[in-house]
């Protein structure tokens, strides 16, 4: 029963988005069904496919050559393998009763429609670019895509600026301050909060701030830009926010992004609180048998609060194009959710966070101690231990892991890897301290630091109980 | 009640063994208990108290300058906590009827009785000596104290030796091989098995053997030595083995260690089938319920086989310390077990292990998958990305971790602490498949090796079941 019209009864699954999300799903459902079973048409608007947005700050800062190394696989690798992976072809219309979508080329502008069985819905995020008088003035960039990439890069050739302006501290803008001052800019951060990486608590936000300082990197903080001043060649000059201005020669807008589900939404697909396609665990969008979506358009469970919770990382887009191309190729996979796990860095500091932080559980209700350790990434005597912040909530009561917050030097960021399991597997901080980590002098102190704080955070829950 | 005949009604606890489970237990019980309510006795026979052992190696290969810095706590910081601390004094006496231990001081050859209300066993481990002649001659080391580490250092600095074997290629000999080659040795380690580090497979082993190969240690396999043959001067001069003989002009024995519980035992106290004391989840000997013991002298449960396992390991020893403290302080803690997870560095290769090797699901009647894989620590193109191999163990049928193995460079060791906290949380390997584990480019592709181990684990579990 195939509506798609394919040769001789083979089903169609038609792919939006030649990403992450969108290619690993065609890429898996090939492994499962072969040509003759399965076609697979996958539309992108771009000129690349599954490529890392995560690398371009390493690309801009120069420790990473071209942007062809961070291409995981290429348009002509994908049609090796039986995808017919159209380019610069855009889908402006979903029609989701009759099972086709529209397709524009973005260079002749000619438009035809293509009927499906199966449709995945891998449309990605669009960067935030804030409604400010200037902000489309040359000088100012993003850096979402390959291209964003490419268009900073030629900038940055072209011109012999000296100061560059970050607006968002978040960790796309704290990664290019970094990359920014590896190139010689006097680079000012201009944050609409209190400290940077809101990801995690003010309190561990402060040792990411002291850290940036420690580089020379200007931090501005409470502050809201409100115009991108712009000089009488059109070029943007400077950053103004209520308070102040600030010379630019560069602006790079790091506010973060937004699901792209406006084809979506006119398709009459349901989105979430946060603007992201909403999915069930097998990532068909609901109420949908034969639609999915995944990547940086939906809104995924976050197991710790249990609401959903908009995340766009190219982890979880691997992920999800995994589940749905196993369930679009006839397998069976489910994705049950995120606990919120990040990690960045900036020149030696290692950032992670996991699970809630204070106001997450707040805002959903949970009540928790809060503790906060100082330790070392190895044994005290042993060469290269640098030291380690660790901060941890734990339900009041319960006892159960909330979240962890890491702040320290080489060897701190991966150790969030530890929480992200117990929070998954719903363990107490109590359960944790008796966990069997790794030891030895070259990698831990006797106590690791994640379960100095998990005693701590164990002593302060008991406390706090009657008896 | 108090039996000790404290003042004024104050029970007494009396600790055996000064180093990390049994001060930790002493210092524990402190906290939670004044001197006014608990007076707290400890023997130690040596000159130490609650020293780092796993750092002899790198004092011996010259990372650590010296002992002090290994030692965690001192004899005179225990007694400023309140606890009277008797060294060079032995306990060669438990009368459990009478609650009372015989104690000789070592210089003196004085012996009395001191009475307890709670005691705590914590003699630790012994190093095998193989009963081979030659064994006792000068030049050849034990690395198991601080005493054999600066007897080692002193051969060091005395002789112009240039010719080192170890016997044995556990951890202790793979360290001890490396730190020699650091100063200036040919290095020949003589292993009864056929690969180093026995604590892997082999086929994960096979790759210690060639990085330490790549050093220019020489490796012989599947050798039995017979005798350590003397020269003239009475000083060790070769390592013989049924088939060949290795000149030496220092020998080193990593051979390993065996609970020390001869005082135990004559108190008629239960030891397994490994020859440590047996205890109950709050690590009481079982069937004494003022009676504690814990660190190299008892046997632990492996949570995964179901089986009680020996495990030296200065982590454990903490813990069981911690427990024991709060236990015999009048609280309440257990330590659950172990799920067997060890990490040591051999130059800059990590080596890593957690739960079964093939051969322990075997013994203990678990049917299996085993998958390896071939990894980066890092996005692959971002700098210093290095090869990891994860080797994975997956209950067949249900699909439940059962161990990892890692042998890699830097970001490999820790990574076995995801496996653990998913071995304590009985995770399957399709429930790791889904772990938010902490991506950025710095850090890890963007499948962790581990979820790569996992999804190649769930395709094979999944291909052996029914349907």
């Amino acid at each position: 029963m195939t509506k798609s019209g394919g040769r001789d009864g083979t089903e169609r699954l038609v792919v939006i988005g030649g990403d992450a999300a969108g290619m690993s799903a065609a890429s898996q459902a090939r492994r499962l069904r072969k040509p003759g079973e399965l076609e697979i048409v996958a539309f992108e608007r771009g000129h690349f496919t599954s490529y890392s947005a995560c690398g371009i700050p390493y690309w801009v800062g120069g420790e990473v050559s071209g942007p062809d190394e961070l291409i995981a696989r290429t348009p002509e690798e994908h049609r090796e393998r039986g995808i017919d992976l159209r380019l610069r072809t855009e889908v402006t219309g979903i029609d989701v009763a009759g099972q086709r979508v529209r397709a524009r080329a973005v260079d002749t502008g000619a438009e035809s429609w293509t009927p499906y069985d199966r449709l995945v819905i891998a449309t990605g995020a669009r960067p935030v670019r804030p409604d400010l008088p200037g902000v489309d003035a040359p000088g100012v960039h993003g850096v979402q895509t390959l291209d964003d990439g490419q268009a900073l890069l030629d900038t940055l050739a072209r011109t012999d600026g000296r100061r560059a302006v970050v607006v968002g501290a978040g960790y796309i803008g704290v990664e290019m301050a970094e990359a920014l001052i590896h190139r010689g800019y006097e680079v000012t951060v201009v944050n609409r909060g209190s400290e940077p990486m809101a990801t995690l608590d003010p309190d561990m936000g402060r040792l990411v701030r002291r850290a940036m300082e420690g580089l020379g990197i200007t931090m501005v903080s409470d502050a809201e830009v409100t115009e991108l001043p712009t000089g009488d060649d059109g070029r943007v000059r400077a950053v103004r926010t209520k308070d102040a201005e600030y010379p630019a020669d560069l602006v790079i807008l790091g506010i973060g992004v937004r699901p792209e589900t406006s084809l979506a939404r006119s398709a009459g697909l349901p989105v979430g609180a946060h603007g992201g396609l909403l999915t069930d665990l097998a990532m068909r969008v609901r109420g949908h048998r034969n639609i999915w979506a995944g990547g940086d358009c939906v809104e995924v469970l976050n197991l710790v609060s249990g609401q959903e919770q908009y995340v766009p990382l190219g982890t979880h887009a691997n992920k999800h194009g995994q589940v749905i191309g196993t369930n679009a190729g006839g397998g069976y996979a489910t994705f049950p959710g995120v606990v919120g796990t990040a990690v960045s860095k900036v020149c030696d500091l290692e950032i992670a966070r996991t699970g809630l932080r204070e106001k997450d559980a707040d805002r959903v209700g949970l009540r928790y101690e809060a503790v906060t350790i100082e330790s070392t990434s190895r044994a005290g005597y042993y060469p290269g231990a640098s030291p380690m912040t660790v901060k941890m909530l734990a339900e009041r009561g319960t006892g159960r892991l909330l979240g962890v917050q890491i702040v320290g030097r080489e060897g701190a960021g991966k150790r969030v890897d530890i929480a992200a399991v117990a929070l998954t597997a719903r363990l107490t901080v109590e359960q944790m301290t008796a966990l069997d980590l790794g030891y030895a002098p070259p990698f831990s102190p006797v106590w690791d630091p994640v379960l100095v704080a998990a005693r701590k955070a164990t002593a302060k829950v008991r406390q706090g109980q009657p008896g």
